[in-house]
């Protein structure tokens, strides 16, 4: 999977493969799900990238996002004029309780999940403490997935790609009160690259001659324990890394015409709309049935089915992320366009808003 | 661990917490060890630096140099002005067994760990092709053990604070042929960290007034599988990241006062010397006997002890190297203090040779 996103980002970069000097991989679970550490070299090779400098990053779900900022700081210190950034997972050949465990060590496992927490119980504690502090109908959150399914169902690279109404997301069955199970994103496979390159006539090649700039990055964190923080309701390191990348893009965040948040489950991307400074606190999910997340909404989110839809495969998402991103600015969106888009953001998180990676990309 | 280390590197740099804005962590088995990944966020927070960002670098028993190299593009792309990058590996409260399976996931998994080969056999291997090749009895490679202890002893820090005589390596017993005890590094616990910073007032700020410069860096990767590479015995990486941290920091190799390298087995530190340019192929073993690689010679290596002595807990190794590296330039060396230390290489590596951080160090 890692060999054939590397090899199509690379054609589609129109780049020639000696001038990648460098190899940044988000992963999080092939040492524990597949005994294979060291994924660096080994996708190097397989890409045809031999010799090449090639490391993994771990920000458990926010891996890709870290790998591209690495990618970005790589390029920007002048060490090396184009690499690629990939992020790939692969986790549909363990059993669920495998994956729910591997996934868990994303928590702070002394607090949390050698105590029986997992992802899905962790959002669902904060679902509960949304629904309760801003009395909240759960039917309100349907926005979320229906949106995000609506956009997979066009989009070739998801995994899920079919449309849902009100009524499924009524009749969704309860996983762990109160997060049902169209709440959250499936378990997937994955993988998806990138070219980064300081040379514009490089950067130029596409097809359609557009440009896009990489042209901010923000990376916080937050206390790993969910209930350690002092407001579990706010993501403060979404709301440091969404103005630090804003800040470095010297975007105003009225400009971005699209964001693709981190929407692995709804409570997240509910959290993250307002953590980020789209919603007020407790508006999250009216922002959505307002109508202003679809395609032709003021503020479009997973564009391409999102995580819920697309899928999360966790340690390659944030760089399908800056792949759809780029997709949108070029024009390339297909049935998922969003018209005229100019600016878009990305954000990946690691951990229940612990690990945060925001990019700000800009058309040229 | 991790906490002491950080809390250390602050203390002794003399610089404001506050001014830290992002760790940069070198780990390799948290996750399969202590079901923790995310060591990033969970460090920061101990450490007294919640909400900066913190990221885990995995390039398995090269992650440290990995982190030090992200430290370095951090500071050197402008993104942040001082950051402090740490190493922490815990691997004593696990069985043998289990540590065994766990650094295996080093290799090339389908190709060498899942048929039982281990990081002592992939030793071994080497060990014998070279001995055969080169016509090198066992006895030769006890220099390099010996010289390790002998500088581990008067070394606060290290493992195995004792000397050992040419008895102790001929008496040592095999643990897979041809690898005897005393060729192997102990498995061990340990952290260490090192503050990175753009601003030379608080580079300055040491006791005795004394800066090092991070002069050059360089990284390189080898195909992951051993027996796949059309030369086994020469570590193309090493040389590869040898001759890039070099050229970077515009220092002729002939001005390296010190080299720490990477020393989990005889047979790589045999290799390493040989690979990076210090030796020709095959005259490793003489090297050593020369006297060379002692404190007093041309070439000091393990000057605390190395990977040997001091220990490898494997993803702080890289950021042991640094310090001590740091350690020698400033003349705080005590017992093992390389007189007139004033270009310093420390090389770490993950797996036999695959992944490769080389470091050049610059007194000022």
């Amino acid at each position: 999977m890692g060999k054939t996103a590397i090899a199509g980002a690379i054609a589609d970069a129109g780049v020639d493969p000696t001038a990648v000097s460098a190899l940044y991989v988000g992963n999080m679970l092939s040492g524990m799900l597949s005994d294979q550490q060291h994924v660096g070299p080994l996708l190097a090779t397989a890409a045809g990238l031999s010799g090449v400098e090639a490391s993994t990053v771990e920000a458990c779900c926010g891996s890709g996002g870290a790998a591209l900022r690495w990618g970005y700081m790589a390029v920007a210190s002048g060490m090396h004029e184009t690499v690629v950034v990939a992020g790939v997972e692969q986790m549909t050949h363990q059993e669920a309780k495998t994956v729910t465990k591997g996934l868990a060590t994303a928590s702070d496992w002394e607090k949390e999940g050698a105590h029986g927490a997992t992802f899905v119980s962790l959002n669902g504690a904060l679902m509960s403490m949304y629904k309760e502090k801003y009395s909240v109908d759960h039917e309100a959150f349907g926005m979320f997935p229906m949106n995000a399914h609506n956009n997979a169902a066009s989009s070739a690279h998801a995994t899920l790609q079919k449309r849902l109404g009100p009524n499924d997301y009524r009749n969704s069955a309860v996983i762990t009160d109160p997060v049902r199970l169209l709440d959250a994103c499936p378990t997937c496979d994955g993988a998806a690259a990138v070219v980064l390159t300081a040379n514009r006539d490089i950067a130029r090649r596409q097809g359609n001659n557009a440009l896009v700039r990489l042209a901010g990055s923000g990376a916080a964190t937050d206390i790993l324990c969910v209930m350690d923080r002092p407001q579990p309701l706010h993501l403060s390191a979404v709301e440091k890394s969404t103005q630090q990348a804003l800040a470095h893009a010297q975007i105003d965040m009225g400009t971005v015409d699209l964001f693709e948040l981190h929407d692995a489950y709804s409570i997240m991307a509910c959290l993250c709309l307002e953590s980020a400074g789209f919603a007020l606190p407790g508006q999250g999910t009216h922002f959505a049935k307002d109508g202003h997340l679809a395609l032709n909404g003021i503020l479009p989110i997973a564009t391409f089915g999102g995580l819920k839809a697309r899928g999360h495969p966790v340690g390659a998402t944030g760089v399908y992320q800056a792949s759809e991103a780029f997709l949108q600015l070029t024009q390339a969106a297909g049935a998922n366009q969003v018209k005229g888009a100019e600016v878009a953001m990305t954000q990946n998180i690691g951990g229940a808003g612990a690990s945060v990676y925001t990019h700000v990309f800009v058309r040229e």
